[in-house]
Order: C-alpha cells, then structure tokens, then sequence
C-alpha cells in the first residue's frame, strides 16, 4: 500500500538514496550524473517547491515536487518531477505520484501542469503520461545530452488540471 | 548606432529604468507589473547569466540576457530574454539585440536557443523571432495571465545555432 505525504527533513538521506542512482544513469533527467548530494538536496527541497514522498510500508520508495512553472503571471502552470526508488520500480509507484500530484495541484490553486523536458526515448514515461492526461505539445530537438544517445528529443508535455 | 556591451554594476540604474515600464504592461513577461527593483535585478544581472546592454551614443536603449535554459545534460541550449527602452523603441534594436545574441550564443558554444513562452498575442515579438530564424515548436493552452486578455496562450519558440 503506497501512501504520499509531504516530505520532512528527516526524509533527506531517503531521497538522496533515491535520486542518486536516478540520474546516475544519465537518460532522463538533466541533472549531471555525478552531482553532489548538497547540490541536489538543495535543488528537491528548497522552499520554493512542494516535495513529497510516496512510502511502502514505512519505506520511502519515491519522491516528486511540485513548483511553479513560470513566476508571477505564469505561476498558475505547475511543473513536477517525479523519480522511484531503484527497489520499487514498476509496481505503479510513479502512477501513483503522478495521479496524486495532479489532484495535490489542483488543491493548490494551479490549473494546468506542464513538463518541460520529458526525453523521448523515455517511451515508459511518455506512456505514463499520456495515460494520466497529459499532451505532447511540442518536441524540442536535441533537447537533451543523453549519456548512450547524445543529443535526442525531448517533449513538452501538459494538461490542464 | 547601436552597439552592444556586456553590463556592468553601473549599468544597474539604466537596466531598471528599462525593466520597470517594459513589466509594468503586463502583457509581454511574467514578472509582476510591481515586482521590486531588487527583485528584478537580482534575476536579470544574477552571476547564472550572461547580462548585456545595448547603447545609443552612450545611451542604455536595451538590454538582454542569456543563459542555460536547463541544468547540466540540457546546459546546451541557451535561454535569452530582451528589452528595449521606453523611448527607443521600432527603432531595430530588439533585432540588433536578437541578432548579436545568436552570434554571442554560438561563440559560447551552445547548440540552440529556445524561448519558453513568448505570449502569442506580442505578435511584433513572434515575428521578430521567426524573421531571426526561430521557429514555433509548441504553444502552450493559457499559459500567460496577461493584464488585458486574461489567460491567454504562449508559443515556445526555438533556433538551432
């Protein structure tokens, strides 16, 4: 049974052992693959986000955040990331997330969300996506430095809420 | 004649007396039409970007930035924004600023431009950007909550270099 919440500081270590290996790989998200836990804490929990975790049976076993996507007279658009621990991938945690933060988005007054830079060749994500609402709105060529591919695509993603 | 100069610290006065009218519409920037001197200088002259002032007989008529549109894996692609000065202008020197940008872009060695969100209504701007080589590869439903026309959709907007 997956529960969310929002996270605290004691969920730190959680979401570095999670995040790590996320991007280490180098094919979905654009942070460096080697990027240093100070670096990355405080980019996922820094008070102009909204970060949450998703637990299995007291284990954190995901993370998403929620923030603004533009300021001010753009700041009605939400922008999210989500990532699933290496132990619990494909058990329907990130569908999970991904329904829980549309409706979390809402509550919070946003009315659309939209994803900057979804990587194509993430076909699992893109699917997910899909699945939960969201359109491809424009594709961003060589968006991305992917760590097998190189330069590749990348979507613009959204829905409204 | 126009020519173009990286900003410095004693730019900080002509830069804000740009900013101010150009937010104050609030139809072209997501920034708050009453957002603070110090807010907006602390964004615009900020060490994570690249700031520049365009001069008319030593006179500041425009400015731009540039910047990384994403971290790391998407630091390829830059980002850049522009504004030309109350009494400067339909006077080309957002395309001056525009075409300087794409050369200064190339010479830091980024790959492409993009823009995020040109409100789709700054027709003058769309054009600008398409006669500079850009194209539309997105718009975004409601994007913007313009002073005048409400939730009004944006275009993104991108070069390769």
């Amino acid at each position: 049974m997956t529960e969310i919440r929002k996270a605290t500081a004691d969920d730190q270590d959680a979401i570095w052992h999670i995040i790590r290996p996320v991007i280490a790989t180098g094919d979905t998200y654009c942070f460096a693959p080697d990027s240093s836990r100070e670096k990355m804490l405080s980019y996922w929990c820094h008070d102009d986000k909204y970060t949450y975790v998703a637990t299995v049976e007291d284990n954190v076993a995901g993370t998403f955040i929620l923030k603004d996507n533009q300021v001010d007279l753009g700041s009605h658009v939400a922008n999210a990331s989500y990532m699933v621990s290496a132990g619990y991938e494909r058990q329907g945690i990130g569908q999970r997330m991904g329904e829980y933060s549309i409706q979390e988005a809402r509550r919070l007054g946003y009315r659309a969300m939209q994803f900057n830079i979804v990587v194509k060749s993430n076909e699992r994500a893109v699917r997910l996506w899909q699945k939960l609402g969201f359109d491809i709105i424009g594709e961003i060529p060589d968006a991305f430095n992917h760590a097998q591919l190189s330069y590749t695509n990348a979507y613009i993603m959204y829905r409204k809420l």
